[in-house]
């Protein structure tokens, strides 16, 4: 690099980054980071306080020698989100590193909007979060910080209380955590209840076609995510996708809606998996209309070692009645299939 | 691969952007297009099968004068996976219309798979869906289809028997939907069990730091995605975050794990809502790790009205003792708020 | 708002954007950013400095009374990539206005990589871009643009060049694009049309400006990606970005519209290959506006080894008049370019 391009470095370096302690972030808010009245998701701002906190802790935490390090992010502390940003307008993210102990660092963090067609500014969150440095060579291993300089001992003393406050709140909450049990009621493993999976998803702009309707793609993308996710919990293996059946979409999903996608074993054959997965659309605010079955369809998938070869499926355990059912329609389904692939097979001799 | 199928993958190559009728999207496959091993989701495949199909059909369905319309999916036939897509490989995908009837639209989806280290080409998929053209100023109403011409009277012959077939399948599996009783026990409006929701999510590589572990933000963003789920379900309004209590993060979430984030109301005041948020997460192929709870936290959510003002929040109907202690705890969390806010703006005078 | 907070608010501003017309973005790279190996693309870096150079240009324009505008990207100069970035490091993109002539703004970008855990540091790019403010009431309509004050005469005498330069090669460029007519056909390795691919990408609304137009940055990293592919077809191996020749956008592309992006080769020299990108915009549901051309660029790329020096590249086989037209046309540019490069490194010694 030619002496000119170093110095330019240098400068630009010095006029942007002021003190290494500091960091901004600024972005365009976009239609996916918002509601469809335009509000930008809390946890899109979320997000973005985190991504700047681990940037600065773990440029941090790198500047001495000894082990590389992450910093990972142990705490935040109460947020409050004081105004609501809009699409269009610009999160600028500005993170301080405000205290450090022998193994954490305090980051504190404000946001503030600007809507840069009016000009507008305003500060909407201010975050506090800590972090601890982890090595890159040994996960378990947490690095010492470097220690920051404070310009009073006022500010080294008050830091000092927040570190002592949050280490004590961290200590119950473990505590509180370790009691609750799970009151999910854990069902037996290779049971259709002990895989069944569900998530639910909120139909964003990027979902929709020009007419506010999500896109068959973006459904069935969804679909094939729980198959593969209750097809893992069943085998414990490398999932992949290897037929659907046919799809019918009778009702269209609007922007706004919530789909809960779910699905369930039908049936093991020795080397394939069959789930069912269902649509059910939810259009929250124009509640009267109440919830509807979007979607259904029948997923195949196999099961594969290292090598991408088919293993062995373990076989489902049935309960009752109504899944014995299922379980022989399953069944039809994969023989009738089988004969039809022979059949192919012949025709193309 | 049979000689067959080689003929078949040369002639499409071939033929690939010709004709106006056809369509091609090449894509490089990225690591958030697959899972841990490599192996791209079929779900990724079926996304851009429809996308190539939508694309084609409303291009075909707006080349007359009338209404402008959309193509929207109304059927996928069976699919079939044949070879694992893998990352960094490029898969083109092409699109033919192949029938058209006077409401419906067939598109014929090839998928190839291209090493473009290699040069090793694979046809992965073939697909066959069905679009209805809905106009842009009524949904409802759906616009005549422009005629295709076929080379020969036994391709048309064949694409109309396709064509009566899917119809009688879809009318059937209407009435067969019909029957499909929701098994889900509905709960009544207002409770605790009426609006709580979960999510799965496959942690992907972009979720992740350098050490494969999720980063905070991640986490953050979808627990915030499902607090405001459930409070829109509580209110049928538009909801925005309004603080979030101090998170801990007491055990790390690696790649490939599945989390489950649950979020359920606790409390409600006059303005605002509750809502606890779990994450679970699955470590599902070194299934001896067992699942655990990694975080949980306290969100705070409002309802708006048009004009972006706090509306009125309906109470949270209480069932069992349980229910009662959380309200209970959660409306002190809200006093003492109340009281540190008041006691603040004190101090600031 | 309490006047604490309004203070504290200031205080931030002044703080951490000094001047309005500077404007800093910083982002770590993640999977999703790169190539197999762990290259960020030059797409993604390109994207960056659009939406920082938006930001900036949108925001000056509005400061002055009358009509509100977004700046949309009219053409960005040629730009080196002089090193990779990787997965992990931290790209920090600042923008800072040069020039302003009545109806365009000049901004100037700067990106520096930040390795965090080592702290190393580079500068990866510069890049320039011109802006036009376009009304947010009538898209047809340009804004005049405040003027910026200059720290010299000369330094204002230089902007000023370089306007009148861009103006006219804007004019010469609309003229030569009408003409290029694509000629698909296919296969022997190592030709043209061998490597020659095209990807199609639907317009949706993150991708657009609050006008519902494409953000520039979005179709740059669509570009960059069509460039990558061919290079990587004639190469087979890993593939980085090294310039992209100045670029005009000559028509708006919609929301809705579909665009094609096309590549195909035009030149190699021993250690680099320029690609010819064209992108193509169809507004699928208003069908009688039919297709046009919207952008077109020369993107020059180099083939690495693993450890990531640059390797030898196959020359390009030629067929017919017109691409060795266009061989020799891509190698004129090449030799100007290379003689402007050392006429530069003298002037800094």
């Amino acid at each position: 690099m030619a002496l000119r391009q170093k110095q330019l470095l240098q400068h630009m370096w010095k006029q942007n980054w002021v003190a290494r302690a500091r960091n901004t972030t600024s972005r365009i808010m976009r239609p996916d980071d918002a509601n469809i009245v335009g509000n930008v998701h809390g946890g899109t701002i979320l997000k973005m306080i985190e991504e700047a906190g681990c940037i600065i802790g773990t440029r941090h935490c790198n500047t001495q020698n000894g082990d590389r390090c992450v910093a990972a992010l142990a705490r935040v502390e109460r947020t409050d989100f004081l105004h609501p940003v809009f699409i269009g307008e610009v999160a600028h993210v500005s993170a301080e590193i405000t205290y450090t102990s022998k193994h954490s660092v305090e980051v504190q963090v404000n946001v503030l909007s600007e809507n840069i067609v009016t000009g507008a500014k305003k500060l909407t969150n201010k975050a506090t979060l800590w972090y601890v440095p982890l090595s890159l060579q040994n996960v378990a291993k947490i690095i010492e910080v470097p220690l920051i300089e404070y310009s009073s001992p006022e500010q080294e003393e008050a830091g000092k209380k927040r570190y002592e406050a949050q280490k004590l709140e961290r200590i119950e909450t473990k505590v509180r955590n370790g009691e609750i049990i799970m009151s999910v009621s854990l069902p037996e493993p290779y049971t259709v209840a002990f895989s069944q999976s569900s998530l639910i998803h909120l139909i964003g702009p990027s979902d929709c076609t020009l007419h506010g309707f999500v896109h068959g793609g973006v459904t069935m993308k969804l679909m094939d995510e729980v198959a593969g996710i209750v097809a893992a919990r069943h085998c414990k293996t490398n999932i992949v996708t290897a037929s659907v059946d046919a799809i019918n979409f009778h009702r269209k999903i609007k922007k706004g809606c919530v789909i809960t996608v779910s699905g369930r074993m039908t049936f093991t054959s020795n080397k394939s998996i069959e789930i069912e997965v269902f649509v059910d659309a939810d259009p929250l605010v124009e509640a009267e209309k109440g919830k509807y079955r979007a979607v259904t369809a029948f997923f195949t998938c196999i099961s594969l070692d290292k090598e991408n070869k088919p293993l062995l499926v373990p076989p489902l355990k049935l309960e009752g009645e109504e899944e014995q059912k299922q379980f022989e329609e399953g069944k039809a389904r994969y023989l009738q299939k089988k004969a039809k692939r022979l059949a192919d097979k012949e025709c193309q001799q």
